[in-house]
C-alpha cells in the first residue's frame, strides 16, 4: 500500500494513493486515527485501512495539497555522510552514523514548493531515503529492526552549506527546506532493497545516482544505532544520507536558484518532485 | 517570579514558588492555559499570573515531584563551547555558534534521578545557564532578543561522551540526562547578569566555576544566531554551554557514576539537584 497525508478543501486528511485516485481514509477511521501517524502506529488500524484498499477511490488526485507523508512526526534524525562517494567528497573518516536532527516545520510534501533561505548562496540539494518508523522501538537489534519499519519513502535534504559546520544543526532546519514524499510505500511491497536505484534530478539533469544497496551503514544497522540512545515511535522519520554528487562538491558548484525543480526518485518507493521558490 | 511544573498525585500542574509554598495556577487558570507553556506565551495569562502571586500558597513542597520547567518544548536547541575554558579543553576553533538539538525525553526536574546509560563508561557533567523562550520569535536582532526570553532556569547537561561525536546527537539524547530546573525565574529579576556564578557541584566538591559574563557568544546574540534559521516559541528551551572542568579533560578524567549527587547552581537564578542512578 500506499498511504499519504494531504489537504483537502483547507482540511487534513490521509489516505490510499492508487492509480485510480486517492481511498480517503480519515472519513473512515478518523474517529480512532486521527492522522497517519496513529493509523501506522496500530495493527488494528493498519488491517482496516487493508480492508478498505480494495475500496473506490473517492477523492481526485487534481484537488489536493500533497503533505509531507508524516506533518507532524515526533523525531526526525537524519544519518548523513553514507555513501562511499560523498564520504569521500566530504573526506569523513568516522566509523560511527554521522547523526543531525531536522525539527518537523522544515518539511514540505510532494508537488510544492521548497523555500530557499535569504541567507544562503549556498543551498544545496541530497536525495534520500527515508524510512518511517511503524513501532514503538528502544534498544533493538539490526537482526530485528526491520519489524519496526512502516515503510519508506523519498526526501529531499535541502541544505544550507554556508550554514553547516561539523553539527549540522543550522544548515538543515530552515523552514521548508526538506521534502517528504509523495508517500509511504510500506515496506511489504518491496523485496529487492539493495538493486533500487535511487536519482536526484536539478532541472531534469541527473545530479546524484546510486543503488541503496551501497549504503555504508545499511538500514537495520542505522535503526538499531538510534535506537540504542532514544526510543523511536511511529511516524518517526529517519533519513538515510545521499550519494555523491551533490552540488557543492562540483567544480564549478551547482546549488538550487528559485525557480529550480528538484526531484528525487527511489525504484518502487516514489518520484518526489518539488520547485524551489525564494522567500 | 518563579514558574515551576510538578505532579501531584501524579497530576502534572503548574505554580508559582514561593518561600512558604507553591501558588497552584492550574487549578484557577488552567481551563484557558493547560500548562506552564502556555501560560508564559500569553500576555494576558502573566498578567493573571502576576495578580495570583501575592495569594497565599496552595500546595506544600514536600508533596510535589518537580517536572522539568517545561515538560513539553517544542524545540531543545543546545549552545556548546561557550565558555573561553571549555573552548580550550575541547580545541573549539570555530567562531559560529556551536549548536545541537536534545529531544524532550532526555529531561528530568530538580530532586528526580538521572539515569547512567548501561552504554556508557563517560557520563560527564555540565552545568548551564536555560534560556526558557516567551514570544515567538523569527529573524530577530541581538537588540531585540531579550524581549522575547520569558526567564532562566538552570539545566545540567548530561553527555555521554564516548558516544559524542563534532555532531553531538548521541551523546546528548539519551532518556532522562539531562535536568531542567528547579523553575523558571523571570526576567525581570536579573539586573546584574554578567555577575552571576555559575557552578556545578559533583558530590558537593565543586567541579565548575565561572561567570555568566564570561560566554563567549551571549545570551542575545545566541537567540538572534538560532532565529535566523528557526522559529521559536514559547517554552522553547536554548542551553548556553557549560565553563570549564567538565570530567573528560581531567587528569584523571572525573565521570559521574550512580549514587553520585549533581548540583548546578546559578546565582538569584535556582539551585538544581539531582541524584544519579543507574538503568
Amino acid at each position: 500500500m500506499k498511504f499519504i497525508s494531504y489537504l483537502l478543501s483547507n482540511s487534513p486528511s490521509y489516505g490510499i494513493f492508487t492509480d485510480k485516485g486517492i481511498i480517503d481514509l480519515k472519513s473512515q477511521l478518523g474517529e480512532n486515527y486521527p492522522d497517519l501517524k496513529s493509523l501506522i502506529g496500530c495493527a488494528k488500524g493498519m488491517e482496516k485501512a487493508k480492508m478498505l484498499s480494495h475500496s473506490a477511490a473517492t477523492t481526485d488526485m487534481r484537488y489536493i495539497t500533497f503533505l509531507p507523508v508524516i506533518p507532524n512526526p515526533n523525531k526526525i534524525l537524519c544519518a548523513g555522510m553514507n555513501y562511499a562517494d560523498k564520504r569521500k567528497e566530504f573526506d569523513a573518516l568516522d566509523q560511527a552514523v554521522t547523526l543531525f536532527v531536522r525539527f518537523p516545520d522544515t518539511q514540505v510534501g510532494h508537488n510544492t514548493p521548497i523555500l530557499k533561505p535569504t541567507e544562503t548562496q549556498e543551498f544545496d540539494y541530497e536525495g534520500e531515503l527515508a524510512i518511517i518508523v511503524g513501532k514503538p522501538c528502544f534498544r533493538i537489534s539490526a537482526q530485528d529492526a526491520l519489524q519496526y519499519v512502516a515503510g519508506y519513502s523519498c526526501y529531499m535534504d535541502g541544505s544550507v552549506r554556508d550554514w553547516q559546520h561539523t553539527w549540522f544543526t543550522a544548515g538543515k532546519n530552515w523552514p521548508k527546506t526538506g521534502a517528504l514524499g509523495p508517500y509511504l510505500t510500506t515496506i511489504d511491497e518491496i523485496d529487492d532493497f539493495d538493486s533500487l536505484t535511487i536519482k536526484t534530478y536539478l532541472n531534469h539533469q541527473m545530479v546524484q545516482s546510486d543503488v541503496l544497496g551501497n549504503m555504508v551503514h545499511k538500514v537495520p544497522e542505522i535503526i538499531a544505532y538510534i535506537s540504542t540512545f532514544t526510543q523511536l515511535s511511529p511516524g518517526d522519520v529517519i533519513l538515510t544520507g545521499s550519494p555523491g554528487g551533490v552540488g557543492k562538491k562540483r567544480t564549478p558548484p551547482l546549488f538550487m536558484q528559485a525557480g529550480d525543480v528538484i526531484e528525487v526518485e527511489i525504484e518502487k518507493i516514489g518520484h518526489l518532485i518539488n520547485t524551489v521558490i525564494a522567500e
